[in-house]
This record gives structure tokens, C-alpha cells and sequence, in this order.
């Protein structure tokens, strides 16, 4: 998505060799008009595979979840909470999203109400990194017996290997943007 | 706002008397096409004030405030954050939002970057409760010297007090819907 290179490009910046920061306009700030343009990108790859609800994460995968939703002919959007809420006395679904780099976890929730058999997801979120959220939104999918139709990530970072391991585990993954790596402070593009 | 009435109602529940539960809609699940018609009255409240910019907080408040941006001409959007990430070198404004019943805190952070003095804001939440959280952001603003053009709420529970204690600092307040009490299990409205 050359759009998105050029505003990545000139509008983010590489932080030491990991980290490519987009608060300016998608994670922070967030420049509604230009998601939109993502939104109907996620369409355009996923036009075909009748999905009827979108799952994402607290709290950045909601805006690009909510305008690309828009382009589906708004099906329900479901984000996961990073926590147990004490409002959930319906039951809930959880899962572990384990980090490959510091060894921490953080529990991921979502009321069982709203996930079922019958969704076919379209799992969407800002960042693909490592993989670990996205791992475990899957885990909660696979829970609740709903088909993963993919996942779509704004960027990933494919030098720290989360799109390699959604798909060995069969997923399928478009990332807007893939990033190879991060050298002498320039982000660079696969 | 009538068809929000009817959506709590028909969708919401009331558990005990103090917690309204509109997590179908608002902020669990999402219905994206109904958000627009929030989005819409909030427009409709605001239309000659000149916002220049939406300011809310992570998560639920997030796709209120970006549907609401597509009314606005896509004003940037901002989402405060619950805490004070790793990722704002570049500093940030922060500020303790204190619960009025559990006497907790919780730290809220602001790159300083995405507030300034030229700012006209329009602070967007999904709920107003005790009001904690609001006078956080308000203390933000503050300290960006931005000017607070007025807080819109999805939904008010006038009688935990938000609503008072910002009209009271002279901040303008528009509640979509105003619910007076919960009185035998039904959510009463203003």
C-alpha cells in the first residue's frame, strides 16, 4: 500500500533496530480520514470471504477495526480486553498472550456471548510484531469454535518473525506494509 | 437522543443500581453503523463551536470519537492513555484520574506533541459516571493550555455526579442520554 509507505515514511520514525513508531496517525493520534483508505485496502484483499464480524484488540486495533467495518456492510466489531473486566458476569473466554522477547503475559478477555461457531473473523490490528496478541486472539477464536478467515495488520515487522508464525499454524496474513528491518535508523520496506 | 434510548433498553441492562451495561453496542462488541448516528448528534451539538481536534481516552471511548471525526471534516483524534508508555520519548503531559468510590487512581499520559494551545477540543467518552476520568482529561488540556470546548457523553448516570462536577468547573456538557437512576433492576431515564 504505497500510500501508507509514504505516510510510514514521512510521518513515523525507527526507534533503535525494533520499534517504528506511527503514533502521529495510528496509534495515538489518529488520523480518521487516512483509515479509512486502510479500511477499504482490508476490503479489497478480503472482498470475497464472507466475513461476518471483526475481532481486534484494546486499545489501537479499534479505530482501524471500526472504519474498515464500514467497508463490510458493518458487521459487529468485537474487541478483546487486555484484563478481566468484573462487568463480564456472563462468562468469558481468556487466553495468554506470552512475549517472545521479556517472557511476561497478559491475559486477554472477551464475554463468550459474542463470539461463536457461526463468525467467520477477520482478526485485525495495528502492529504485527512478534505475534503474541495475534497468536492469542486466535487461541480465543479457536475457543469459541469460529472460523479465522485472517488476519490483517496494518504493518508488520517481519524481522521479528508474527507473520511466520501465523502462518505456519495455517492462518492466512495481509500486512498492508511489511517492514524488513530497521538499518542505520531508516526503515526499510520487503 | 430517542433511538439510543431505545438501543439501552432493548440491548442494555441494568446490574444493581449503579452499573449500566452496554456492552453489545459500546463498548465490548461494537455496532460501527449505529456509532455514526452518535457521531452525527454530536456534530448537530457542536457544529459552530470549531472543533479542531477530538480528545478521548482508551479503549471505549476511541470508535465514538473517530466515527465522530467523519462529521467534523476528520479533525485529528487523540486518545489519552492509561498509562505512560515506554514509547513517548519526546515527553508527555500525564495526570491521575481518582475514583469518587474506591479512592484508587490511574495514571493518564498525553504525548505533548499532540496537545497544544491552538487546540479547540472536544472531549468524547462512551460513559459519564462519577466523572473521574473527565476531569483527568480536562487537567490534560489544562495543561497544554488547550481550550475545552465541551465534553460530549454517549451516556450519563446523572446521579453518580460526572455531569455536576464538570458543569460546575464551567465546562460545557452534552450527555446523549441522561439516566436519572436505576430503580428495581430498569434503567430510568431524565
Amino acid at each position: 500500500m504505497e500510500s501508507l509507505k509514504k505516510k510510514i515514511l514521512t510521518e513515523g520514525s525507527a526507534i533503535g533496530t525494533e520499534i517504528v513508531k506511527v503514533d502521529s496517525f495510528l496509534n495515538h493520534q489518529i488520523d480518521a480520514e487516512f483509515l479509512y483508505e486502510i479500511g477499504r485496502e482490508f476490503k479489497n484483499r478480503f472482498a470475497d470471504d464472507n466475513i461476518n464480524k471483526i475481532l481486534t484488540i484494546e486499545a489501537s486495533g479499534i479505530a482501524i477495526a471500526v472504519c474498515t467495518a464500514s467497508f463490510f456492510n458493518y458487521p459487529p466489531v468485537v474487541f478483546a480486553k487486555k484484563s478481566i473486566p468484573n462487568t463480564m458476569v456472563d462468562g468469558f473466554y481468556t487466553a495468554e498472550a506470552k512475549s517472545f522477547t521479556k517472557g511476561l503475559t497478559f491475559p486477554l478477555s472477551i464475554a463468550t456471548k459474542f463470539l461463536s461457531a457461526d463468525d467467520r473473523l477477520l482478526i485485525i490490528d495495528d502492529m504485527l510484531a512478534y505475534g503474541a496478541a495475534a497468536l492469542a486472539l486466535g487461541d480465543l477464536a479457536a475457543q469459541a469454535g469460529a472460523e479465522i478467515v485472517g488476519f490483517g495488520a496494518v504493518i508488520s515487522k517481519e524481522f521479528q518473525g508474527g507473520s511466520d508464525r501465523l502462518r505456519e499454524k495455517g492462518y492466512r496474513v495481509e500486512s498492508l506494509v511489511e517492514i524488513e528491518k530497521i538499518e542505520d535508523g531508516k526503515i526499510v520496506f520487503r
